[in-house]
């Protein structure tokens, strides 16, 4: 399997319901997402890294088309198809199949024990996601706790960035650790006028300067979503709406 | 590094607790483990597995010892020492590090596809270990989707079974897959009276099958619980009580 230079993803299209068929198969690797999940642009992410090329087809997770369950058990996203009939689903697992099955630029460290400590990395942030889901939906429930644990995983992380001593987690380049947190540091940056979460500059001078670094990342880069467009997005759940999952092509 | 035979393992070590001393390191792959931890025992089955030599350190989890975050950076078990100060936590990581690491018997089965969808499986158990521990700890809060996406998950286990067509689900004897679910199998013994949660030879014809063929298992039985602590170990839980964790070095 070649990963393709030159290749164009539309990353916006309509996001399927209930109801709309399945578009039929062509051959090429396809992502069940959603525009906005987290855990799905953990797939986006390891694919552009690896330039291969795919489709995208989005997915409305309020109103799920039948056939999803064809395609992820759970009904959830992110699942890849990999060949007609044959996904894969779970963040995590679709990525470490993508590493094994296209070898091109290898996103997990070789070594055993570097290996294990990117996916302790990944643990790490379990914090910083439940924390995030809690403001956007459950908002009461919230304790000083979160905000405790959730500022331990930041320093864990910080910590983590100074003792490897290198530009990204996984070195020179992003690797496996960088592109399966990020999706939380790209959406923790619209709540900048939140002091409980906010990553302050003078406490967090390194994770600022990593978190600038991923985003100028061309596989983070070219799949961010702009910051008011986040923002508005997040205030459907805020407000208890239905989300509107195509405010990317309404600009 | 070797798997060794004739080894002898005590499981059954005091669980040590604030105030107690490090044991010294003696060079042996060390467990910091509880004996009734079930992500824990994901460690210690594939060690089993593997035949390989190791230490175990049981540690008390309502009063933890000072050096535990030494050990283990969140406080929990299961972590792994491979070497003096290098250690590996959270279940799954140490159990792919160990496979990586000793391949004797590999666990993780080669081929990308067939490795992604043993994770898959392993992720389908979520609703079964969350309704366990809510029927410990919070029986208030089960719901009847909780009871129903718990049989959910029994049935793809049981398809999974159904369509490898293999004694266990990674084929002639356990691997990733068996191991890294049978904790809970295992649990859900003890709740034979409870029929929301009974896993009904009728229905589950192949399932209580598999469960006989994993109970003879090696790894699995030497480290197994006989029925009746375990009851009374969850009676700790279920009345609100502080665990007695030397249940087994009082018999």
């Amino acid at each position: 399997m070649a990963a393709v230079a030159g290749r164009y993803i539309d990353f916006n299209t309509k996001h399927l319901k209930k109801g709309d068929p399945l578009p039929p198969y062509n051959g090429k690797l396809r992502v069940y997402n959603m525009r906005y999940c987290p855990y799905a642009q953990r797939t986006i992410l390891a694919l552009n890294a690896k330039q291969i090329d795919y489709e995208v087809v989005n997915i409305d997770l309020i109103d799920k088309p039948e056939w999803l369950t064809t395609k992820s058990a759970f009904a959830k996203v992110p699942a890849i198809e990999i060949a007609e009939g044959v996904t894969i689903y779970e963040s995590l697992v679709t990525v470490e199949y993508l590493d094994d099955a296209y070898p091109e630029r290898t996103l997990l460290p070789k070594d055993p024990v570097k290996k294990a400590f990117d996916k302790i990395l990944v643990e790490a942030t379990g914090p910083i996601q439940s924390l995030f889901i809690k403001i956007l939906k459950f908002p009461d429930t919230v304790t000083d706790n979160h905000i405790s644990a959730y500022h331990k995983a930041l320093e864990f992380i910080q910590e983590q960035l100074q003792n490897r001593g290198t530009k990204f987690l996984d070195g020179r380049q992003p690797g496996f650790a960088d592109y399966m947190i990020w999706p939380w540091f790209e959406r923790l940056r619209v709540f900048d006028n939140d002091q409980r979460v906010k990553i302050d500059g003078s406490k967090y001078k390194l994770l600022v300067e990593y978190i600038d670094n991923m985003l100028k990342d061309p596989a983070v880069s070219e799949y961010l979503i702009p910051k008011e467009i986040l923002k508005q997005f997040h205030q459907f759940y805020i407000s208890g709406q239905r989300p509107n999952y195509e405010l990317l092509n309404e600009l």
